[in-house]
């Protein structure tokens, strides 16, 4: 038996998101079809980020245990022969048995790309905002927000954390016109929490008077902005 | 009747390019077929570019004559209500009758864009190349290209343009890791020419000794690069 680490990039657009699925095409579930024609021996795959339907990523972590002899480079190889187009290993590791993707990261990155003008293009993987933004008024109100705190105020319905305490290490705004990229840092994130995050963020820009940290204070959703739609966000790190 | 000069966008990826094709999804077609909808009356649309199957555009140019009474602004709405979400029309503005969209344009600048990594994200808007390449012998390699020249080394057969003369009056390469951009502007463009030219510079970029100077002289396109795929290709701008 060993473990590997996989760091894997995948375009979420036709994946219902990465967690297995009975019947329908998710990115955890294409990982198990192609270790199965390594051979029948048992494998399971644990994945850092539970990302949803449509949401992309470049750094996502994958755990691997599988009764397999490949050395890393044959590991990857081998994989991204298999995998469809949409699915790319970008590193292969091995690991002790005991490393577990999901449980020892200490942290994720998010980015929750905006494209500033109305677009045509890239419509599946930017979020169009054809306002013009106070940019700098979105940097200020993103200071308040890092901290180990309860971001109840920015986890949706059906998030299944037993508590709703993150700490949340960086929030900055990166302008790469015509992007505007909202990254962050958390040890874990709630449900929902980066998209929700990114809608009350564009509020802001937009010029709507409110108070992040009043807003986190209150543990109280309907006072953050609306989620945004999954196909702006990526899940682009994921530290041990 | 009145002319209209028209800035689109588009994503190239759902059409069988820029001009009318019986019975297959076209920027042309797509565009009469909106107009239409204004009423029954006679309408000639021109674009500046005839871009291919699969090509992109920020900044296409059409003019378009009808027999209309609207104003600018009310023409740019009504068109992006009617059009499909893959076509934008980014400004409307009336021009004399005489303003052709085709025999008018002074310039026209295009983009092949690569990202510089394998890649399973954007996989339809932008080439990967995971060879590390060498930019700095681009760069001086492309300072050989400009000139009022015979381009028909870079010009694929079922060109039409009687003379294969262009005036290449500007070739950049900037680089926005991960991405690295061809930009490229000259009164006009033989068929494939600004494919085959990225081919080539692909090429000189992953070490292959090639004197571009040379290859334009010889006017024979077996000596260039080959035509890269039409995905990664922007028509972003159109002077008069």
């Amino acid at each position: 038996m060993r473990n590997y680490k996989l760091t894997i990039e995948y375009d979420g657009s036709d994946f219902y998101g990465w967690q297995v699925q009975p019947g329908r095409r998710t990115v955890q579930g294409e990982l198990y079809r192609a270790l199965e024609e390594f051979g029948p021996d048992a494998v399971k795959v644990v994945g850092a980020g539970r990302t949803d339907a449509g949401v992309h990523a470049s750094g996502q972590v994958a755990s691997v245990k599988a009764d397999l002899e490949l050395d890393c480079v044959t590991m990857r190889k081998a994989l991204n022969a298999k995998l469809p187009k949409d699915i790319m290993i970008r590193n292969a590791e091995q690991v002790p048995l005991s490393f577990n993707a999901r449980f020892d990261a200490k942290r994720r990155t998010y980015q929750y790309i905006f494209i500033m003008r109305k677009s045509a293009l890239w419509r599946r993987y930017f979020l169009s905002v054809p306002d013009s933004l106070d940019v700098d008024r979105m940097h200020r109100a993103l200071l308040d927000l890092p901290g180990e705190r309860d971001f109840s105020s920015f986890a949706s319905a059906g998030d299944d954390c037993s508590s709703k305490r993150c700490n949340l290490m960086r929030a900055d705004l990166i302008e790469n016109k015509p992007l505007l990229i909202f990254e962050v840092t958390a040890d874990h994130f709630l449900y929902n929490m980066v998209r929700a995050m990114a809608g009350t963020l564009l509020d802001i820009g937009r010029g709507r008077e409110i108070d992040l940290d009043g807003i986190v204070r209150a543990r109280d959703r309907s006072l953050a902005g609306s989620t945004l739609p999954p196909y702006a966000l990526y899940l682009i790190d994921v530290c041990y």
